[in-house]
């Protein structure tokens, strides 16, 4: 029988104290048979982003842990940073990884947005693949006008939660759980203090505003590094490599006279797309571009070390 | 117990004759607990590539069975190709993959070595970190002079192979078995019938001629497509980078006036140097450049499906 793996990336409301970014972690590790992969944190957007991959319910119960020490040690109402957000948990995507359907990930989506409405009377949104409404799959309506905004925008019936209270929690906000393919975080760190300009390039790339297909992109500043950044989430990195992105917003940026200080991936990044990047520089012809030694491993192995006990 | 998992290059004089191609495939997947990730051929070379991995006893057995193929179904003697050889099954490194040491793979050259020289009747030389003397270790010192010159090479008394009779054997030749790091065969086809400028940009990019540090390098002509190739051997793609090595051959083919028609991995290359392409073109900061899931996962799991009848 195969084993359906998931993996969960809870993007929580805090990149700056390093004991509640411990406690997060280790409401993960605590659980058996679930596998911390990541965990990025910045202060200046004042946000981490954990990568947890397992099966439905270790995941489900590390997720709740996670929303356990969320909601008790971080309270929005004084909460700052330069990245959207409406909860302290913001947003819980579902992405089906080794033998799991978008079908097995929607449906954990609805069992965690349940529990969490239940257990911490959240209010919460399912988005995505799992969304109950055509203008609830894009992530940022649902985030427009962010924490503050929300309790004007949830006395509009329009915006009444998947689950949960009909108003925000008065410290949590609400939160966001829902189904989706990979998709790559991507920060390109520009030699400016300007901010308008990283907003100028992110309009420039945007698929809304008529740019590159599968990019969504806001510019940003980042405070503890006194620079701008354009801070891009790419949902389809085969339409659109990271390579032409980081070309354009580079091209952007020399034609601004800004230089590049440097990128960053946010969370983790499929092989596919470095070897992707790798291939289109490197010309190699379409026979030698799935040559990638840990892939083939990989396509035997199975992603996950539930046999580690017999193995070892 | 950690179980050592080794990795097996086996280069074989056949890269026309389909039939034979599946022989050598077939002796591979016939043998239990070794896996066959990947099978390169190329008709103007004619020689194949082969990339196998699993533990010491069952690759031994996997290799015999592609020595016993190959003697019997090819003849040195009426073989023509433009990659150097010496024997039908030419050269087999180990490479230590995963909780494998160096050691474990020159004892497994020694045992492979002994047993190919006693069923066989094949002289072998042991190269690389198995290599019983310095001016054995690099493979073209053994190999110069070819099948063609073995005879006269063999006579004298500092060419006596490791195992084995002093002579060649008559259709086989002799092989040489070692041990050795990951390599990456990467090959740059450009767009001329000129083979001359491909010996040209050869010998500016190899290391022996004060090019490249970690790159062997020939010229060849690809008969079957009508171009000719930079065929390259890169050993350290930490220190020298695929894309320096692709950026170093493109600008010497430019400066002649030739475009690159395409390029080619032969075997399987590492993601790592895949990653790293991919992280320097796309400027990421080096926190960023081991976020690659694919690279998380696997070191959670292991690379090896000894346990599937457990896990299904």
């Amino acid at each position: 029988m195969a084993i359906p793996v998931i993996e969960a990336v809870p993007n929580i409301s805090e990149g700056r104290r390093t004991e509640v970014l411990k406690a997060l972690s280790q409401a993960v590790t605590r659980v058996s048979d679930v596998f911390l992969l990541d965990q990025s944190a910045d202060p200046s957007h004042n946000r981490c982003v954990l990568t947890i991959v397992g099966t439905a319910n270790p995941l489900l119960d590390a997720l709740l842990a996670i929303y356990d020490v969320a909601s008790k040690d971080i309270d929005l109402r004084v909460h700052r940073g330069v990245h959207p957000r409406l909860g302290v948990v913001d947003v819980v995507p579902f992405v089906p990884l080794h033998d799991a359907s978008m079908t097995d990930c929607v449906e954990l989506a609805r069992r965690l947005a349940r529990a969490v409405a239940e257990r911490f009377a959240v209010p919460v949104f399912l988005y995505g693949e799992a969304a109950t409404r055509p203008e609830r799959r894009a992530l940022e309506m649902i985030r427009r006008g962010q924490f503050e905004g929300l309790t004007k925008k949830m006395a509009n019936d329009v915006w009444r939660p998947d689950f949960g209270p009909s108003v925000p929690h008065p410290s949590a906000g609400a939160s966001v759980v829902g189904a989706r393919e990979p998709l790559i975080a991507f920060n390109v760190n520009l030699e400016t203090d300007d901010v308008s300009a990283a907003r100028a390039i992110a309009r420039t790339i945007r698929e809304r505003d008529g740019g590159l297909s599968g990019v969504k992109a806001l510019g940003v500043r980042l405070e503890h590094r006194g620079l701008v950044q354009v801070s891009i989430n790419l949902t389809d990195y085969e339409t659109t490599p990271l390579h032409l992105v980081f070309g354009t917003v580079e091209r952007e940026a020399t034609q601004r006279g800004i230089g590049i200080v440097d990128t960053e991936i946010v969370g983790l990044v499929p092989m596919a797309a470095m070897a992707g990047v790798a291939s289109d520089v490197l010309r190699l012809d379409p026979l030698s571009q799935n040559q990638v030694l840990e892939t083939r491993l990989q396509s035997l192995a199975g992603p996950l070390p539930y046999h580690f006990g017999v193995a070892k």
